[in-house]
């Protein structure tokens, strides 16, 4: 059976990266491309990669014909998302991937994100996308939040160690470093080559970065208490790749334990031999992440490095993970490509 | 029905980007990879972003059960691969991605490569593995001889043209940039991170690269007489990716009529709208070459710009067109994937 | 004697770069830094590199006082530099780093630059700018004319070849390749660093490089009659360094002693041994220009190779290298620093 | 007067920065290179970029006349610098740059380098060249051991926190990136260009780098009781640069304000304004070293970051600031150049 998905926002990266998994998924037909500046443009002139593609042209949102479509990708900027969600059939099923949706409490969303949340009936029904931790909910949603692309790397070194119990909740760092991808298609002077390139710098630091947001939600939640990490986001010249360094303290026995099997039946997440770390470039295009487990010096004190690709398990591939759940598909269905190296 | 392949000299990154492939084709089965000097080890330690797959150890070439192999992919250094494929048992059909079997004339082989051919009579066999010219004769043969992949992209340039005969045959420049994954995975100085990275520099300039023996003897061919084409390789800060800028003399309708007709119903190589010209990001990861043409100021002259990923179209990604071609799969299967960018 | 000197345009890379070199000349003084959007900032926040300087605020150009100023570098952008000068005081001298006044032929300039070119005044007395050429003008000029970075790295190449009448004057081709600094520091999309890095590709193709104005008007004055190059410019992903690769016919013996001679007696220009050629990451930073000539296999082609940095020889340390003559100092004052490598 | 100085091991990167840097000091000649098995060669041959410079010949460290020397630069490899100082006449001074004389202990020295050491005497005599830090001891060595470059970055940000007593000892935390140039030239697979570029990961994790033989040894002797990090280096996809992110906690005003003192008078260590954070690209190539003070959301928590150049202020420009002090140079001479950037 075929499924007919809409791609809204296909001229960003996240919405590029949704055409490149989908085109080669089994199940999953294009059925129309949104880009409201672009509209009437083939999504080759925007991306010449996919110029190779026979894709129905660019073109505004309202002019889509929703009757026959299975199941909306949102990849539509913070904000916009919300109203755009609105407007669709009750009959569509969604996965949005910013950050609209991410934050039950919408108090919480209006703090972090400076503005009102326009959509609190629809929030209510939305389930967090991370698909290894709600897999069942996801299946049955209407709705489904992507997470953060730093959100999901974090979440997936600690959410087994606190649910388990065996680290140290008040002193957890998280020293992440992302690709400038994450940072989207929008002209920006410190996005240029010429500026992040041969160079590397901290931004957000000091629990600024919103995606604190969501990890003050899930590990709280698991936790069943406060939360708070420390969370230092860099930016590193590379287009692609997300490598969190975590710092926990507990039994560096038990905190291997805890995620092997946790893990141990996933497809995408892959814990390496106890002291083996990995590295953004053996995931890239891909939608594994790895997870290594190393003992520091000082007893109880444990470092655990997980990598992912941030525009494929960090979010479209999330996406892609979770619409194959929504739609009845093979989880893994168009996503077991292998990463591209060198 | 599912062919089992065996990757020899499954270390370099020709053999990684051959694994890469092929564990998404529907019809093929890697059977054994080799790895001489890292026999015994897992690929996932070798190349850690295929740590996923679930294949064959490492090993040695002799240890291979050839019995049940339908086609082996030969990935080893030039000269080495003569010896290796003359051992293989008859039933098997070989893709070679080394210089060894693609110099029709022996003597001009030993002349470019610095040693006599030490199997004259299987280069007798040997098909030139381009496969958009070749299709025929591949799909028949035993041994097929992977291109260079600079070879490659000046010959999908400049073929239709000299057949065609409108452009000078005394005037033809192919200025040639290409990645660093071209110089293969071997530890030398000159191709460290510190000293390739930000810079840029030509090499093997006047005249002196190898991939002029196949241009020479193919040209020529085509041409029905000499043809002797000048060509500057130059390296490039990147991994991936070969752009040719070729500069040719001629009517710039006739060039551009004669490569569209040429490649019209080919699925990988795509000629760009006149005046557009193509980049190597988009295209990196895929099978496709995607071409331009551009009329310059001066009357009758034309730049025609080619652009391919060097380890995909360029070597291993052919050699699965050919191989697909020699198994009686289609020729595009397991080829179709979307570039990777950004 | 200490020089006053003023840059306009201090927030670009050519004008950060002539704030780096000036900083270490022994003779010259800063007076004051111009640019008007940020206008009140210390140039240390809009280049954070150059913090730990003592420099006077940007400012509006119409807020300083001229009046003990020796001599201005105007690194603004075409069109706008034509105005500014105009109101600058006749004491003060001036090196100008854009476009405006490099054509001698003001219809050619309005036939290029797309606009009617307002200061034919001045351009009667601007000197145009490659030191090594029109070091005497320079000398006496109240007004030099910078040249553009790509139009010196191939002037260097053929005006020596053009004067000699050594080389075929119809079939000249400059493939050159240059990093992004010389886009400048607009925020555009396609000056991203997710869409340059890891990347190749022409621009401009065909003979549409304003540059070629120079070309065109310098060469035909060499050679007393209309020279036309072909020009293909490409981009690279790197931040600084252009590398010209030249394709002559003529006699490379000729060619070679030709280039010796011509810069035998230069500081900057560095012709090196027969047979060897250049590269961009040896001259980062400095002013120098490597030169190298190498013979075709075919009889009678000569590849000429030249590489500097697009911000220092090719703009700013030009220009500095100008002004030291303008001023009565000595030429390579403030201009020996040795490359950064790596 | 003119210091007459020579340098050991001038094949390698910190060498070839030495004379990038020591050709513009006012006040140093170099009298001789050496390079054992590059001897005859030209310096130029060995690194283009610094060909346009009249030196001395590569020669063998035992040809050297010492006679007239007053300082030598030792940039040899762990342990050979044990043997070649013990070598050098009396009347001549050492700065050695490579590890084996910063460790007081010689039995911690061959703990954390594996093998004896073999000049116990000399290590007596050894100051540790962190310039800030030892100015008076340095001024009056015959031998000063430079530190490491990582080991350099986290003691300018730890080290007044430390001798303050403003920070809990046993939570200090050094999450550390460096550019490859660190790494040195030898050609390694891991470190060449196509598998370092576009790709990030940490090495020596868990407390395994050599360097915190260095950070032991100083911070215990500073607090006057057993002090140890977690220290975790990771390698950047760029040249040259050091990024540390050192997390610890206290009152983030007495934190700001010990770091602002401590270094209010110093040249090259600049205390950005509070909440500011640095860039290694606004350091690259010079001798600053820029540190910011951020405090996190959880109070008793700051994030302290520091920048500088692994190869000038980390180790070769660090090597001539001591150089300065130990020859009655000015501090800072030959080392005021300004970043370069981009």
């Amino acid at each position: 059976m075929i499924h007919k998905v809409v791609i809204l926002g296909a001229s960003g990266y996240t919405g590029a990266e949704l055409v490149r998994l989908i085109v080669s998924h089994p199940n999953m037909k294009i059925h129309a491309l949104s880009a409201n500046r672009k509209a009437g443009l083939e999504i080759g002139f925007v991306f010449p990669h996919l110029r190779h593609l026979s894709l129905p042209k660019l073109e505004k949102i309202e002019t889509i014909d929703m009757s026959s479509v299975d199941l909306v990708f949102c990849a539509l900027p913070h904000s916009t998302s919300q109203a755009v969600i609105r407007m669709l059939p009750e009959h569509v099923k969604v996965v949005d991937l910013s950050a609209d949706f991410r934050i039950k409490n919408t108090e919480v969303y209006a703090k972090w994100y400076g503005k009102d949340h326009d959509a609190a009936d629809l929030q209510k029904i939305a389930v967090y996308g991370l698909t290894e931790f709600y897999r069942d909910e996801i299946a049955k949603a209407r709705l489904v939040a992507g997470t953060g692309c730093n959100a999901a790397t974090g979440q997936y070194v600690l959410r087994p160690l606190i649910s388990a119990g065996v680290i140290d909740l008040d002193h957890i760092i998280i020293d992440l470093k992302t690709g400038v991808s994450g940072a989207g298609r929008s002209a920006k002077e410190n996005l240029l080559h010429a500026e992040l390139s041969e160079g590397f710098q901290a931004y957000a630091v000091g629990g600024q970065h919103r995606h604190l947001a969501e990890f003050d939600q899930e590990f709280s939640f698991l936790a069943g208490r406060e939360v708070k990490v420390q969370f230092t986001p860099h930016l590193l010249p590379t287009n692609r790749g997300i490598l969190a360094t975590v710092y926990v303290q507990g039994s560096v026995e038990k905190i291997f334990n805890t995620l092997q099997e946790a893990y141990s039946e996933e497809t995408f997440i892959k814990v390496l031999p106890m002291g083996e770390h990995p590295s953004t470039r053996h995931v890239r295009g891909s939608n594994f992440c790895h997870i290594g487990v190393v003992a520091d010096r000082i007893s109880n004190r444990v470092t655990v490095l997980a990598a992912l690709d941030n525009l494929t398990k960090g979010s479209s591939g999330q996406a892609l993970q979770n619409a194959n759940l929504m739609l009845g598909c093979e989880e893994a269905m168009g996503l077991m490509m292998a990463p591209l190296f060198p």
